[in-house]
């Protein structure tokens, strides 16, 4: 994923604030509604914001979840019906938010980003009040699914604790689902190496600036993250309970995991660019080499046999008398070879002659054994 | 808008402060003043600061808005007029503040400014006291406009607010309209890519670096609003309703928001920088290639074609025999031949021949689709 | 060691947090219980977590090793019986840890990771209680075996202090394996060092980059060591002695020792990448001397004798009249003596004669002599 | 001003604290006493310090300035007759301090240094007490001079004021003159852009080191500077008066402001240097490519005439029957036109015929019309 | 100095803490007692710390020195008679502690090191209790020697004043002995200036290099020193009198001056390795211009010549008739002439005849005038 370098607002600069304006190729919000405790579990789909009501007022944790974000009408509707701020519903459909925490008086307003998919992160609003908690997902995906099988199978843990538990279950979900994305990222990031080693093309420079780009990308909604969390954990207040604060420290401790394994990923492509331009340099030696071998082993033998092209005239004994030797053209071979001989000998001294071409990938796979 | 290298002070060293020394070429101030409350809106050009005072004991919220700095003496009349400090007032005249905040005992005095537009921006100075709101523009600048607007459309939040909320407004109208201008930066940015792709000229490198400094103006200025609301919304103090701060915390996190678009845009600015040494690394290298592959094919013949010049005595068995062969001639260019064969078979080998120019736009575009 | 790009988790995205899901390839564990005091001395290793119960109510410091992760049902059971937290226990089994502290009520967890060898780090996870201390070692790793043999050994201080000292001694014993793994290190950055002066080839700029990053991987592992010690002497709580905290701030001043090596080497290692970079630049410049040294010697000799090679019509007398010449070949090869001696002298002018080629290696032994 | 890298103490290291040594080629001190209030204004030139005490019990604002250093006997009597702590009087006659704020029971100690001036910086000592104000000016400076016309001139507020005030007044006095310097660092600064695009010669590179240099010095001023003023606003104490805090707070402003631009050209000539080593780097891949055109155009050619200079035997029918051609030259004259026009082609293709050399002026001229 | 990147324990991993192993090369341990008041002065030189007890109980301010640490029993009989903790102890006799300060409840533990001499610093601990300053020095350095004098010459202020007053002299002899070093170091950097400039030699690298790393090295000391001295200000407790107190601000303000220095320091020998980089390329262009001015003038020159070299049939008139010429020659001459001409007229052009070299010494030395 590519850090956005673009807006992606739909309000107009100077408009009031709180306007509730949704993308209309979104697709129209599905709203589930889980009442759940330790003995009984009831999931339903619900098709107007006004039936909510009556699901609220049961003293039973309720999971209120919003599927697509294509109606600002349902929007706003589920809003007055919880009695949400407008500031934040408008948060909720201006889908390009960092993850962040909001405390209002009567709920925890919080946003999540899922880990980047096919170059895509796709925002998660929690609202989280006392007795319910309501989460809106931007797209079809399935990163909560395992949190509702959860629910759905009969766990303790999960049916026996409040809404906060369910809010830190979402946000630990989230958070994990980024672990096999970072290890694609190894991938792609090892498969930039080996080519590095063999090739250097130009194309890799690209591939290497994407790589750093997207991880900026991942650092940034991560370290977002841990701030929210961070936030939790200094001021839970009232809305969470003492004992659900070790699993939120469990999360913070993953969003830590997850920064320094991007950072030594960020190292390991800033190292990449560093051995890709001394490839280039050395290549750029060895074509230099291979020329200058080759121009001053024959410059002088060029010269000589130029030499003995010209046309003096022979009837002057002074004038290139060597022509007319008996064995004048064995000889001058003789000294060819000899002048030859001797340039080979300084090349081979100066170490010009052994091709210290790019560094062979067995060595290197050695190396990644006992590497990482 | 590239940031300041020079200052604009027209006051010298040493002065007494507190001067009020307008730019001549300014435009003249025109004083619009402007009562609402939830009933009732009234708009009026005043002629003088002289005026201003049967405005302000109305009771109801007055925003006073003065367009054009260009005359020393209105400026003074109204900071006597509502009682303000010489240096807030000096700081409204010398338009090169970065973004502040001030708090005095009966006002906040905010300094803001505006989105670069055609490489400037303009300063809008804002006292905030209990009833009034005081505005002060550099120029015939459009970013207050929809605010004006929303006040004579009867909109509920805005009149029934007080002139803190209408600070907020002014704020975020200022906040609001770096977006579009980031979304300018953005395809000036891509434009330069493209380029650095297809050509690399040497022309590239003061874009990039002009695109650098105007980025890195752009994150000043915000980074100093971004400050001026933090110190807002951490001692609000008795100027600004509890109801308001939400609405500035939302202006708090669009200035995060920017700020993260304009580092996202440094990332790509930078990674541009490396690609374009890159690519006249890699032209250079094709260079050295093409040379050296010609010299190195063409040295070996040009010295055989010159042995075959010379003018030894052919009386003698021993001197250049092959010149008097039957087949001599078809030999020679035989062997000629076969060398170049070997010659171009060691190139292909080291992979000389294949010409990896400058990376295709194709693939690139590819990229980019699901890249942002 | 290189410090992770891959997780290694083997817990799924979205699973219950909690789930001790060991690897199955780990070694099976292997429990043994000491319990001592000034006098008494008893080492036992027991079969199964159910005959802990006995062990613990003896009123001795007692220190549970647990040696292997290879059985998650063991490793249940021993956390039933000393009640600890579940999550705790998740990440003891879940071996990529950083070093880290968590204060539990009734005990301190306490992660450490031993020196890099041979390419790993293990974990050793520490629980902290009031009158027990529980380790659990990834690996057969020697590193605490010292400390065992203190204990063992009748040492007045070990044996008379609580847990909470024997817990300083298992870190202090991790962090001081560290100094020898930092010589290691050493040698094997001055052994880049000799190399970089003699051929500067294109493998070593790998070879620099596995050293920054490893570098970096122990830098990072020694920092939340300090850290974690930093937070203990921060807030000791009661769980440690007053009279033990001197000796935990000198553990933190190893740590703060091995940060300031570790900086140095990787100083050095970029010095490294530097000078490189500069020999392979320089020679580049030697190559290119030599042919242009060469080339440019014989460039207009050739042109010379290519001139007299010509067959113009010699019955002109304006037509090269000096190939008749009774002394002209003497005559020219005089010429070009002359020609190629101006050249000689101004390449000995312009430096270029002198080889000024890689730095000497005695030299640098000199240096380095006084040098650290 | 090179920010220095040398030390300028006079004392020997374990020397006692506190020894006035001053420099001997200093100018001798002139001590000047005004007494000010809003109706009365004396100035006096006092010739020893012994005169001082008479001045200093008149009730009214007294402002002692000291012109020179060269008189240690002079500063220690000074120094007795207003109680000050020799290591203070120490730091007055040590001027290579850097701007600071060091506050004592009865006055406080502030120290300043001017900005640079061909150079040199030099240090103003400020001495700031109840009723009176002592300053030490290092050199005939004439920054000074506009504080003193004010007092003499009748003006209100500095007259009515009291020491702090004043205080206030020559400190802002002194931050104010670098907006000058500033803009002559500007105007170097540009003219080296103009340079860098013209011939980006090997003596810029220095040009560009000399002004990061300065502007780093200038900096490390300036932020002192901010420090102390910051630490002013922070702890006023009760020798600085509530009505000068927001004066002040305008100073320290403009030192914000001061590093504001600083960074700003710190970053234009950051960029100068890249642009500097890319124009290197251009105008060698210019003269390769000049070389590669010209050598691989007629290194063919050059084989061909040589082919056709070989003397073998005619009398085979084999052996370049070209040669005995009718029209045989005309045609290899034709091939050669045809080989030449081939390559010209490609190296068209290629774009190596353009010379796309360095960057012209008056592209660079249009961009910094609507730039700053 | 070359700050260390190796540990030089003589402890092995997993050791008791506070074992006093001491280098048996270093010099045995020799002890003096200076017991001093306003009216007294006494010199002893100790045989065995079993003496000391007599003299620690006078009442008097009491000095005990010890140079040299070759004796662990009489290290360990100090301490006992000091009631030193063993881990103080231990740091005194490992002596690659950095500087610090350790607050002990009956006395300060304060790490100093001399400034680098010959590439080695030492280690000076003191421990500075209610009526005692007791010094360790590792070698026989003189840097503490003047306060010696200072105190057996009849000086008021250090004879008058405690042992903490004492402390600070030591304190201060030790950070006042840096300031020679820095100018020696400046010498060294200088030197390297004049050389980059004159010939930039591939030795030079390292010379920059070894340079960089020992004002880390400086600067890492000095950092750690004034942490020291902060500590000390922040919480002078009841060990330091309050009228010491202003004299270690001092000090402090000393480390600062020291740290300006060696930054910029380091900022001009990170301006050099960009200059010798530079210088480097430069020098390369040059080469290759030669290169390319010398091949391009005659590639078209040995065509020429070699094009009427070749044998066709002259008994056509078509196959070069110019060779047939009354005048052919001299007009061949004549056109090549031209050619050059026209060459030399292009290069001069281009810019490639001038000989844009090395930045010439004199320059360089009227900036340094006014320079620093």
């Amino acid at each position: 994923m590519r850090s956005p370098i673009r807006t992606k607002r739909r309000t107009l600069p100077g408009a009031a604030p709180g306007s509730i304006i949704t993308d209309p190729a979104a697709p129209k919000p599905v709203i589930t509604v889980i009442t759940y405790d330790t003995l009984d579990f009831q999931e339903e789909v619900v098709q107007s914001p006004a039936e909510l009501a009556a699901h609220l007022n049961t003293g039973k944790p309720t999971w209120i979840n919003v599927r697509g974000l294509g109606d600002a009408r349902v929007i706003q509707d589920i809003g007055q019906a919880l009695n949400l701020h407008v500031l934040a519903l408008e948060d909720v459909v201006n889908t390009h938010q960092r993850p962040k925490l909001e405390t209002y008086p009567e709920y925890l307003f919080i946003v999540l980003r899922t880990a980047p998919h096919g170059g895509h992160t796709s925002q998660i609003s929690l609202f989280s009040g006392a007795s319910y908690l309501l989460s809106f997902e931007e797209h079809d995906c399935e990163v909560l699914d395992p949190v509702r099988e959860r629910l759905r199978a009969h766990r303790a843990l999960i049916r026996a604790a409040g809404t906060d538990y369910l809010a830190y279950c979402l946000i630990d979900a989230v958070i994990d689902e980024y672990f096999p994305r970072l290890d694609e990222l190894a991938d792609r990031i090892e498969s930039a190496e080996d080519r590095v080693l063999e090739s250097a093309d130009a194309e890799l420079i690209e591939v290497i600036h994407r790589l750093r780009h997207e991880l900026l990308g991942v650092r940034r909604i991560v370290a977002s993250t841990r701030e929210l969390l961070n936030a939790m954990l200094r001021n839970p207040g009232d809305m969470i309970a003492a004992a659900t604060l070790p699993y939120l420290r469990d999360c913070y401790d993953h969003t830590v995991q997850i920064i320094d394994i991007v950072e030594s990923q960020r190292e390991i492509v800033s190292g990449l660019l560093d051995i890709y331009l001394s490839a280039v340099s050395n290549r750029m030696n060895q074509v230099m080499k291979v020329l200058t071998v080759m121009a001053t082993m024959f410059i002088p033998l060029t010269f000589i046999v130029g030499l003995y092209g010209m046309n003096f005239d022979r009837s002057s004994p002074w004038n290139m008398p060597e022509l007319g030797w008996w064995y004048g053209y064995p000889l001058l071979v003789l000294l060819m070879a000899i002048i030859l001989a001797f340039e080979m000998f300084v090349f081979w001294r100066l170490g010009w002659l052994s091709g210290d071409g790019a560094p062979g990938k067995k060595r290197r796979k050695r190396h990644r054994k006992h590497g990482v």
